[in-house]
């Protein structure tokens, strides 16, 4: 028979079985940390009506689904976890309580040019907070508290989220003048990446003077703790309402974040953070990770007035944030952060000599009944191939099981690390402590 | 604005919040036992090459699958977990240690029919084991016990795994001198479906006269405890070499499992037990709730001689079994088996009253940090308005604070279910103790 060359498409990206424990033990750890503040697990579906997820519709978002039809039915796969939400909250309102806190956490898909750590299928681990008409602003620090709180229980120990409230912006251009304030914003958004002398360019290519221009970089390139930028920004003589309500709320939500017990250092004012997406309306963030500034953003969110807009004339504001798991992963494995983790979930491995099959059955069923991960080592072969499987698969303990045991009652523990074994009586290894305690 | 439709497509399952939390508890359950058996966790991606999901071929699967092009690529989503295991086993053969055992729960896609309780994208959680060249048979019963330990542990008391054979089956067709015994195998799965007169009907018009369809039916509707069963097999007079070595296999799994600590009334012999499909070649089983006997066969799998054919050269024998997790909430829920969990996530809320917003944030933050799950009600309103939020979401206790509580060190707890509330001095509440015990 001729055989298919088994490989799966570009862009892509599947893991082997040691450094899927690591991956699992990240997501694990992230949804703890969203259990422990309140927020509900949802779980939409992969596949959607095009109608629905293209309700906005345009630009990239058009380009990059995948997009099918069966049947009759147009159907697309989700490209991000906030237009399900949308979808979801406008469909069950009246079965929910608001303010409606859900975290979901799954792949999305997104048919993106083939780029080195950018992938086709990754997982989003979002958290949105949903009210109906109005939203308190202590939401919108909560989310950062949560953010601050998630990458810490990762091990992160420098990093940065960046907080800004784009009324801000918004009420000096309205002093400027500036008609197409969203496109000042997605400049201003490239700031770190491409410098200032292009931010310049391009925003003298969009009819702003020089002054202008330097106003707006003079806003935006504040820098100083969070105090110091406040009191800044409240003798700037900017004279407009939007810029006075910006600050207002960017005051509140500082001060939240801090009484939520967030070191100032963790969470900073900038203002060159605009997000470009056009929905968000007021608090933007982004979060960098110090030691690894060529990521970018590992996190982003923001408050958007009307999330579901497209699918109810109920006015429903939010909060939320987003983590790009896999990219955050990949990046970090490639950097050395996350290795292989050394241990297998598996504690140990009983290893028959001779005719004592059925007694091996036994002691790993035991072995399992009293909450220790085991397994059996059940093919033919010598003794040190089963325990050069033992080592390859980084299992700390093999328990040898031989006649001579069995009529002693006792069983051989070999610590695969040490390379030593001992004679231990067999109660004594069913203790769940006893393979705990090394 | 036009509004679009809030919904999704028939035949895609998505729950409410409290539903969520159920099946998460399913779910992490199952993995808990995979794991403390020592499989490990794979994750494949959702969408593959199409030639590689398809290497096999014809069928209903070609019918089902959702397939479709973007740029040049030809790609589907996943319809199992089983090919995209074949796949990675022969991509990734010199990075993994055999016998490989892993565990996947992940969503599948097939365009069935419409049909109530049945799913379009539903989660499956396989289990396998997979060897090169030879894998002892205690591995089928591992299995078996893996499948006992997962119904167990998801509170299910009455159920029943029938393990068979094929190779049984088959050697009396042998004897017969049957040549299309998979459309026997496929004929006898039906039995309990269609009953033994249909089953007589069928066998008749594929040739079988009435002698050969009275000896098959005797075979495949012994009943008996397993012991009585093995000795009738015995002494059936049947000699033929696939049958003699179907019989010797099943003893070999019957006594493992005995000694896995399955009681025999949970794992029993019924060579009615076939399996359509054309891969299993000894070893196969099915589970069913003796409670729920309409919904079918909710566990099944067995041994294949030759998993990843299609990929490899290499000779990579195997057993398995799949759990159709997303079927068997669905009925269990229509049934009232799993109803909806009364406990929220969340165990506290804390409601400031006045003017003391920062003291509340400081107090969540607390509990979160002491391992809490807490919640804050932020929003603005009357008491009653906030309790009634504290109600609806099911959280268990309300923790109320006011000037004077601050005052004092203390704070209101109210115990929501009893309708009771009780000051406390503020440290107690923080020992993580003080929400478990109610």
């Amino acid at each position: 028979m001729n055989t298919i060359k088994p490989s799966i498409l570009p862009g892509f990206l599947e893991l082997l079985p040691q450094e899927q424990i690591v991956f699992n033990k990240i997501l694990d750890s992230i949804r703890k940390t969203y259990e422990n503040f309140g927020f509900m697990p949802l779980d939409t579906p992969v596949i959607e009506k095009s109608e629905v997820l293209l309700a906005k519709g345009g630009g990239e978002t058009e380009k990059q689904i995948y997009r099918f039809t069966k049947g009759d039915t147009d159907m697309s796969l989700r490209f991000d976890l906030t237009v399900p939400l949308a979808r979801y909250v406008a469909q069950h309102s009246s079965e929910l309580t608001f303010p409606f806190r859900r975290y979901q956490i799954g792949k999305v898909f997104r048919g993106e040019r083939n780029q080195k750590g950018r992938f086709r299928e990754f997982y989003q681990c979002d958290i949105d907070i949903v009210g109906t008409n109005e939203l308190s602003l202590v939401n919108d620090a909560e989310i950062i508290s949560v953010i601050y709180t998630t990458f810490k229980a990762l091990g992160f120990m420098d990093f940065t989220i960046r907080v800004s409230n784009r009324k801000i912006l918004q009420g000096l251009l309205n002093t400027i003048g500036v008609p197409d304030k969203i496109s000042v914003l997605r400049i201003i958004d490239k700031l770190e990446k491409i410098g200032q002398q292009n931010i310049t360019q391009e925003l003298n290519d969009l009819g702003l003077n020089h002054e202008d221009i330097e106003r707006t970089l003079a806003l935006v390139e504040l820098r100083g703790n969070n105090d110091e930028v406040l009191a800044r920004l409240d003798t700037m003589g900017i004279d407009d309402v939007e810029y006075k309500q910006g600050l207002t709320e960017l005051k509140q939500v500082i001060e939240a974040v801090k009484h939520f017990k967030v070191p100032s250092d963790n969470a900073k004012i900038d203002l060159s953070i605009t997000r470009g997406l056009d929905y968000y309306t007021g608090t933007v963030f982004e979060t960098t990770l110090n030691n690894y500034q060529q990521l970018g953003s590992v996190c982003s969110g923001g408050r958007y007035d009307n999330l579901a807009e497209y699918y109810t004339t109920k006015r429903l504001p939010g909060v939320g944030a987003s983590i790009g798991l896999t990219r955050l992963y990949y990046q970090l494995r490639e950097a050395g952060f996350w290795g292989i983790d050394e241990t297998n979930l598996v504690k140990v491995m009983v290893i028959p000599i001779g005719d004592v099959l059925n007694s091996a059955l036994s002691l790993v069923s035991e072995l399992r009944s009293a909450g220790i991960p085991a397994q059996l080592y059940a093919e033919c072969g010598k003794l040190s191939k089963k325990l050069s499987y033992v080592n390859k698969q980084n299992i700390p303990f093999a328990l040898i099981l031989g006649d001579e045991e069995i009529q002693n009652g006792t069983i051989l523990v070999r610590n695969m690390r040490l390379g030593e074994q001992v004679s231990v009586p067999l109660e004594q290894i069913l203790a769940p402590s006893y393979f705990m305690e090394t």
